[in-house]
């Protein structure tokens, strides 16, 4: 199992790239990562975390490439533009089989855009998306597009709710995953035109269609695959991401308020952080690109070397249960 | 001032009406409040809270109404079949003068369409819309359009941006309310197709329009007024209040597993208190109609009596502001 990783997406860097390809290695001996940028940087770079470990360096080796797309390019212009780029040059390595799957932390809209132009699109999809884990009080969700695609239509929406069933089923280990619709009210007919239509495409499907889901049954957990359209999955997420952020800052404001809670903290430090653990994004290995024809994964621009590990971590699991063979037999069964 | 409040909306029951009412009154001795319901039920409850209050049962009066709108009913449907409903009655109060506005906790879809139907719209309003504070790190920010309307035009999205740019100012005295569009990115050309064409309204409008804002900086307080279609709107409200509940109930299980996070909730419970103060649905308000030719404010359905009191408060605001005035001004200055 090789996987490519972008070793200058993220915004901390190639060091928590290295640091997350050499965890990721260690944890699996059947493993090996492609790190794909700079060469002699990386080398340098690499030796310094390595010295006499050779086991290890045989595991990890370095694929040039001289581009960087940063998070503020225009994805379309930015691989038109840039040939040589880590996301360009990585989903090349998956292109000819010298990779099973490329991982990467930089410009998401970017690296969606090289995995189309590289890989193109699995037969029968119309538009590949991007899957992303919620956590919840029970187990994660998957919820699909949370992105690409801004602007969807009914059959879009149904192949995102095929995409991420299948994708869940193998990788989470779920049966029947039951899949919701994300919507404004739980009753049939709920809902915009969008969502209306999508329910009547669903409710046909042999899925395990449960209806409409509503933003506060989210993170309750008693939905596996939750299907929006890009625009809404990208705020959903990114708006639970700004709550989080600033509930944790107006709560800290209220315990400085007085040494009674300041001590109290103390008491109750490890409780936070495991509560943080379960809702750490880096714990839950990236959001994986689905429709592609072949296997890719980003991970958020923040992701520290555990968040990295985790996501070659899927991305090795997406590859060893033929996900993408699931998804175009789902596919053409759903559509016949 | 004499507000109208729907006594029968809301999970609760009268008694958190009827609380709310009391609650009002006893803070502003120039209020006065109907309550809207059964006669019967609502003189006897009023009579158990106000033994030998004569001053406060003064200002508290009862407006008989026989049927009630269920949270379940289609809006559509039940102010068709329901003449008697608490919040049809309510809004004919509000037309014939008898009242200043109308409070409720109920059926907030069927609470809209009671006011179009009553009320109609302000001259120059193509929908109305609900607007809805949510707390921030620094001051609140008007959100709007939260669910009236989930099929939108850009035109619509305008209006909502000038509606609530003049209820903000007046309401929260902010000098120009600086103006965000919900939207994937922040930089122009984000977005699906709604907003991109909103953009281009907005940027050419008078408003203080300070561009896209993505679901991330909601919660920081950088901007006044954020404008979304209503789909978009309800679920990043839901969705908040999803992940607020499964935080606190994945924080608890953390804090239940060790006798020393015990004994360090004992110690931060009030920090914990004073930051739910912070970001309480209650303290905010409810949700003021815009655009409708009235006043007509939509509560929580698990309103409590401290949210009712702030309603009603607000309610009484939104009319001594003579916001309606101000919004159709300003409709009629920005487009012509």
């Amino acid at each position: 199992m090789k996987i490519a990783l972008d070793a200058m997406g993220g915004d901390r860097g190639s060091e928590m790239a290295i640091q997350g390809a050499l965890a990721a290695v260690r944890e699996r001996r059947d493993l090996r990562v492609i790190l794909v940028g700079p060469r002699t940087h990386l080398e340098q770079q690499l030796a310094d975390y390595t010295t006499g470990d050779d086991d290890i360096l045989e595991r990890i080796v370095v694929h040039h490439a001289a581009e960087v797309i940063t998070m503020d390019e225009s994805p379309v212009e930015a691989v038109r533009k840039k040939k040589e780029a880590t996301v360009m040059v990585g989903f090349d390595l998956v292109k000819s089989g010298e990779a099973d799957a490329l991982v990467s932390a930089g410009n998401s809209g970017a690296t969606m855009a090289a995995a189309i132009r590289k890989l193109g699109r699995l037969p029968g999809v119309s538009r590949p998306g991007i899957a992303s884990f919620f956590p919840t009080v029970k187990k994660p969700v998957m919820l699909m597009d949370i992105g690409a695609n801004v602007d969807c239509r009914p059959q879009h929406l149904y192949q995102f709710a095929v995409m991420a069933s299948s994708c869940s089923r193998l990788l989470l280990n779920f049966d029947r995953p039951r899949v919701g619709l994300l919507s404004i009210g739980e009753e049939t007919g709920k809902g915009n035109a969008l969502v209306k239509e999508t329910y009547d495409l669903l409710k046909q499907s042999p899925l395990n269609f449960i209806g409409n889901v509503e933003g506060r049954d989210v993170y309750k957990g008693d939905v596996d695959v939750i299907v929006c359209d890009g625009f809404v999955g990208n705020i959903s997420l990114k708006i639970s991401e700004g709550l989080a952020e600033a509930a944790m800052l107006m709560l800290k404001r209220e315990i400085m308020k007085t040494w009674r809670a300041k001590i109290g903290y103390l008491l109750i430090r490890d409780a936070f952080a495991g509560f943080k653990k379960q809702v750490d994004y880096a714990e839950y290995g990236g959001a994986p690109l689905l429709g592609i024809d072949g296997t890719g994964i980003i991970c958020h621009g923040a992701s520290n070397a555990v968040a990295i590990r985790n996501a070659i971590e899927v991305a090795a699991n997406m590859v060893r249960h033929r996900i993408n063979e699931a998804i175009v037999r789902a596919l053409g069964e759903h559509t016949a």
